[in-house]
């Protein structure tokens, strides 16, 4: 399966609009990043939907407490994909998918800190998680890529749905490739090139 | 000293507005729940902060990533306390702690289902944390209270400031007492009584 080009947008809402404007036919899931919740609320989610019906939208919550209801704030939104965290306890796990189910919505985890992430991979599958996200914090991008740990859960499951995140970018995208990532989830490689639409296309190209 | 009474407020705007109303005068903090950091934004943080400057302000963002800048945003919103994850990795609680300082503002850790809480409890300090908040989140709040381990942490840590979170009612806030708590972090038990301000009196008048 081709793997699918995720698009983080974590600035402001009149820039991630911008940015969506110009590289949108080269993106299949739209993420609302953490630091755009934050700034803007779920509203943003609203607002993106609204504005493109087609395009799935993930709200990227990191959720870790409060699984079902805070789940349900985005779903309610409209978003298609929530982000729980992989270090969440298994009832906030259970309460997220949940609240997935209800709204026929999407849970992927994220598995950012989390040790042993195979281990606590095969659990997330199995408290119905629809994608492991494999990612590598903004923080540790400098020292950390996800390569290494995307092999060894791609070789574990080979056919679960697993994302990738964390610095992607046009030079790093091909080692990915190998391995099937179901979804590459890419920022700043696209917000901050000097030409987003460009940049969206030439990862997309990859991929294709 | 004294410990403080913080009310977690996760509902809607309007409902929170209601309830600070009814029982601001027996609070000490005013926490903008995670919740409703997802449904409104940081505007939630401007709106409180404006309605009552004198009361500080926590944003319970749990950040997990991009410490410095998802704090700022927080921060910029007016917070006076911003919360990351004790699960966080030590750069991101870095970059959080950094934020703080440029603005004046304090970072609390929420150590919610942080393993080994003391050991890492010492080093979030170490990284300049200011409030180590002992949680037993919502989800497990049928099965768990944060007591046990806030009597660990007092015992090792007899000066630092210790805040403790999940569940605490009328009836369960007499046993934080003897390990002097500096917060006492009170959602449910005052937002869903059927006396919010009557709530918030009895829980205060413990306190003092």
């Amino acid at each position: 399966m081709t793997p699918q080009l995720q698009l983080a947008l974590d600035s402001t809402s009149d820039a991630a609009f911008v940015i969506l404007r110009q590289a949108l036919s080269f993106v299949d899931i739209i993420e609302i990043g953490t630091p755009l919740i934050y700034r803007e609320g779920v509203a943003m989610v609203r607002h993106v939907k609204e504005a493109y019906p087609d395009h799935p939208v993930l709200a990227d919550l990191k959720i870790m407490d409060a699984g079902e209801e805070e789940a349900a704030i985005a779903f309610e939104g409209g978003a298609d994909y929530v982000t729980v965290l992989g270090l969440a306890a298994d009832s906030t796990v259970r309460g997220a998918v949940k609240s997935a189910r209800r709204f026929g919505g999407k849970i992927m985890a994220d598995m950012i800190q989390t040790e042993r992430p195979l281990e606590r991979g095969v659990e997330l599958l199995a408290l119905g998680c629809d994608v492991l996200c494999i990612h590598t914090g903004y923080d540790l991008q400098a020292e950390h890529s996800p390569l290494a740990t995307f092999q060894v859960m791609r070789a574990h499951l080979p056919d679960a749905l697993l994302a990738v995140a964390g610095g992607i970018n046009r030079s790093t995208i091909g080692d990915l490739l190998p391995y099937h990532p179901s979804i590459v989830v890419v920022g700043g490689a696209i917000t901050r090139a000097e030409d987003p639409a460009q940049a969206a296309q030439a990862l997309k190209e990859k991929l294709v």
